[in-house]
């Protein structure tokens, strides 16, 4: 008989293995991943500290290939961002399960697995190093040659040099890796747009392998406000924080460990609650029972009193940069943004925004949608996803009397620290009620601002109809009558048809 | 200014925090995956070693609890597998990376990761311990109470114990776990239907927190070949690989390396392939550089002349088991099944089988489609996988004069050693051209057969219609006939009517 082999693989061998998880399922699709997370790395480490991001991209194919479809390519990227230390360079980017975005606010990253999934496939598919050259203080750069050693989980430093940064400080990565730019061209360039369109206040370019020159130019100087880390919300706590905020505790009552541990816990929320799971409020947390803990975390849960989380951990785009964006990049006859006040979902804050442009330079003959989520554009699996789901579902299309075959954009932005995706490649949101709840309301209220507009667009464009009938026919009616009162002298119907008259029509 | 913090995060870690990844998003969902990962696992124990499962599942709810919807359940099962080597117990199920899936054959695992997301969440939500039993030689049992340091990703053991098994081979898992299962419950049985459907060589039962038992008796004793394992095949090979297979190279020309390292690679393929990237068949492999590593392993995919994998690692159910399977649990007027010879997607084989069933006990009044991949069914997110879309987009149902109104069930069954999921909980496969191709091919086949089926049926009723005719005037034209020719005696019209008359009328 057989016998049941056990093995442990490393996080880093477990995604080499299933790399479809996180969206490098094949040469076109890793190629378009591999921009898209960098993209998103450089452009946090830009907001996250207030800088205006200037991100650069180079795609070029290797001379001397064969002429199939999968090419290498060297993909250079570089931004003046924050930079990353110089003893963290090789684990940042080495190391799964290594990062800086475990934490609680609003970022692009989500699973802190981008960046090294990027390292990973382009060594897979060359067997090239990867090198990395960043600086945090404008002063000196720190150049790190290396590959990852996929069993260990590990960095293998292969080279190190550093020198003077003349000033730049950010970060540069350069890496070859295999791809089928003929394939993901079109998403990529689509991505490169939709990016633009939700960051106007970033400087972005891509060269791409055709020699094209894609710039984004900076299109406003307001940016949102960097979000703030906040402490978790009571109802999104489990037994396990819970443990772990207790087993962090320095002592002291519960009601301060609450007040001090939880985030919209004040000193009357405290005492209310303690009450309703009567516990004395001056004992100490650490004396809790495992079933008192577990009891506890689902009081939490049922005790229905827990203020909603605030904004302060988020970072919408807000109405005039969306606007902004929407502006630059679509060129709308009319455009209109509606922004929702934070919510929460399992304790998660979030806030909806959306925004709507319709006419003018947009050439679609349907309804588009437009996805974002913490400012990135997610561009597959549209059918999955919850904005789709209220669009076609919960939408009453002819109540604005707005056809889905006009050529307009709706465009969703959830913002939230945890986004609720389906998939580690960040593809899609799940649904959650919340969410839908909240898209829904902003949806109905641009469209509400298209009807009317439309409305009074065509209301204009009867009255234009009206007053070119009377234009034509007023002179004709003027002369006829004063043929017909036998006058010499026809009525100035100037009077008439000049400026504010159209008031007379309405 | 900020700085950016780094930190490291365990594997448990990173999906204690992204377990909506896992399928454990919410408490109806992750009752439904840990049901649903655990009895997985119990068949995978039976069926890789050629053992007739029995699978016992039991769900209750604690006793004096709220009246709320999310309460706290005791789940029970317990199997009569291979069973998990002591010094394995607690890590198989404790620390996450750590499993028996991570190789090149069939299983229903296939992240190696459902067991240990149990019991994760069903700590996280009740903080109680786990415990497993388990015996593999019918003699002694070993019991582990334990939970998982989350942080540190291994398992804490609070309690051992061992005793006299009674000739019980097998594991036995029992854990307490919050979770909806007034929300879950009709997804829950829906799966038991349909594991049932595709295991009919095993006993499972299932009884429910309102004590209603479902029992699926065994209704077969054919069950499928294990699969073995196989030589990863040289088009899924790619620069890692082909660097691990050298690093344990004891040495030896790279003709030999190649025939030995990878599947279907026999001496004339390996000479002709050698040929054709011109590298000396005698040459050590371990003194290959990184570029011409580089360069072998695009070879590889670019060389076109490798056989396709063989189908000794997949284990798909053939065409008698899906039939009992079928006319078991849906008890149709018809049933058929496909079985497509296996095929290849990035170097990985697998085998498409479908079953179709019409009519009888199917009491739906459209079309209902059953996806299946390496024995386990998929139920959600049924409108992004890949045989929605065959059936949607690939298949002309005019042409089979079957409406898709029909009381039909199509059984879509996809077996591989890699399942293209798009998720970890396993819930869609993702569209690969080679997949999409067997599926239409078989759909179309089962079509074909209820197409005719459905034709015979009715040029079967027209005769039948025409019989009653006849059978109504026939004796009236006799008695007129008879009168008309003045006779006595009527002719014998029993002769027309009679068994095998029926063929006078086609």
């Amino acid at each position: 008989m057989n016998k049941t082999e056990f093995q442990e693989i490393s996080p880093s061998e477990f995604f080499y293995r299933n790399r479809d998880l996180a969206g490098f399922s094949n040469p076109s699709r890793a190629l378009y991943s591999t921009i898209r997370e960098l993209v998103e790395n450089s452009l946090d480490a830009c907001d996250l500290f207030s800088i205006y991001p200037k991100v650069y991209v180079r795609l070029t194919g290797l001379e001397n290939q064969s002429k199939e479809d999968v090419k290498e390519y060297t993909l250079v990227i570089s931004d003046n961002g924050s930079g990353i230390p110089n003893e963290k360079i090789p684990l940042a980017l080495g190391k799964v399960f290594f990062g800086s975005k475990f934490k609680l606010k609003q970022s692009r990253g989500m699973f802190g697995m981008g960046g090294t999934m990027s390292m990973l496939y382009a060594q897979i598919t060359t067997n090239k190093p990867i090198t990395i050259t960043s600086s945090v203080d404008g002063k000196t750069y720190h150049r790190y040659r290396m590959i990852i050693d996929i069993e260990k989980n590990q960095p293998t430093v292969l080279d190190y040099s550093s020198g003077d940064s003349k000033g730049w400080r950010g970060t540069r990565i350069e890496l070859n890796l295999m791809g089928d730019y003929l394939r993901s061209a079109s998403r990529i360039v689509e991505y490169f747009n939709k990016i633009a369109l939700v960051t106007p206040y970033a400087e972005i370019a891509f060269l791409d392998p055709m020699d094209r020159l894609f710039v984004y130019a900076k299109g406003t100087d307001q940016m949102p406000t960097p979000p703030t880390e906040v402490l978790p919300h009571p109802l999104g706590v489990d037994v396990e924080g819970l443990r772990r905020a207790i087993r962090s505790w320095k002592g002291g009552g519960i009601r301060s460990f609450l007040i001090k541990n939880f985030h919209r816990v004040g000193p009357g929320i405290a005492d209310k609650f303690l009450e309703y799971v009567m516990i004395d409020p001056t004992r100490d947390p650490r004396t809790l029972s495992s079933e008192e803990m577990a009891s506890l975390t689902n009081s939490l849960q049922t005790f229905g009193k827990f203020l909603p989380p605030d904004g302060r951990c988020l970072s919408p785009l807000g109405r005039e940069i969306l606007l902004t964006g929407i502006n630059k990049e679509l060129n709308p006859e009319f455009a209109d943004v509606a922004i929702r006040a934070p919510a929460a979902y399992g304790g998660f804050p979030f806030v909806v925004e959306v925004g709507l442009a319709y006419g003018g330079q947009i050439k679609s003959d349907k309804l588009l949608l437009f996805r974002f989520a913490n400012r990135i554009p997610l561009l597959y699996d549209e059918g999955s996803d919850i904005a789709w789901k209220v669009l076609m579902e919960d939408i009453d299309w002819n109540h604005y009397k707005v056809p889905m075959e006009s050529p307009l954009v709706i465009i969703t932005h959830i913002c939230s620290t945890k986004i609720p995706y389906k998939t580690v490649g960040k593809e899609y949101i799940s649904d959650r009620p919340e969410i839908e709840r909240e898209l829904k309301n902003a949806i109905k209220e641009v469209l509400r601002g298209l009807s009317l507009y439309l409305g009074k667009k065509s209301s204009m464009e009867n009255i234009q109809r009206k007053y070119n009938i009377y234009a034509k026919y007023l002179p004709l009616i003027a002369q006829f009558s004063t043929s017909l009162a036998n006058r010499k002298r026809k009525p100035n119907i100037q009077l008439l048809l000049g400026e504010g008259s159209l008031d007379v029509f309405t």
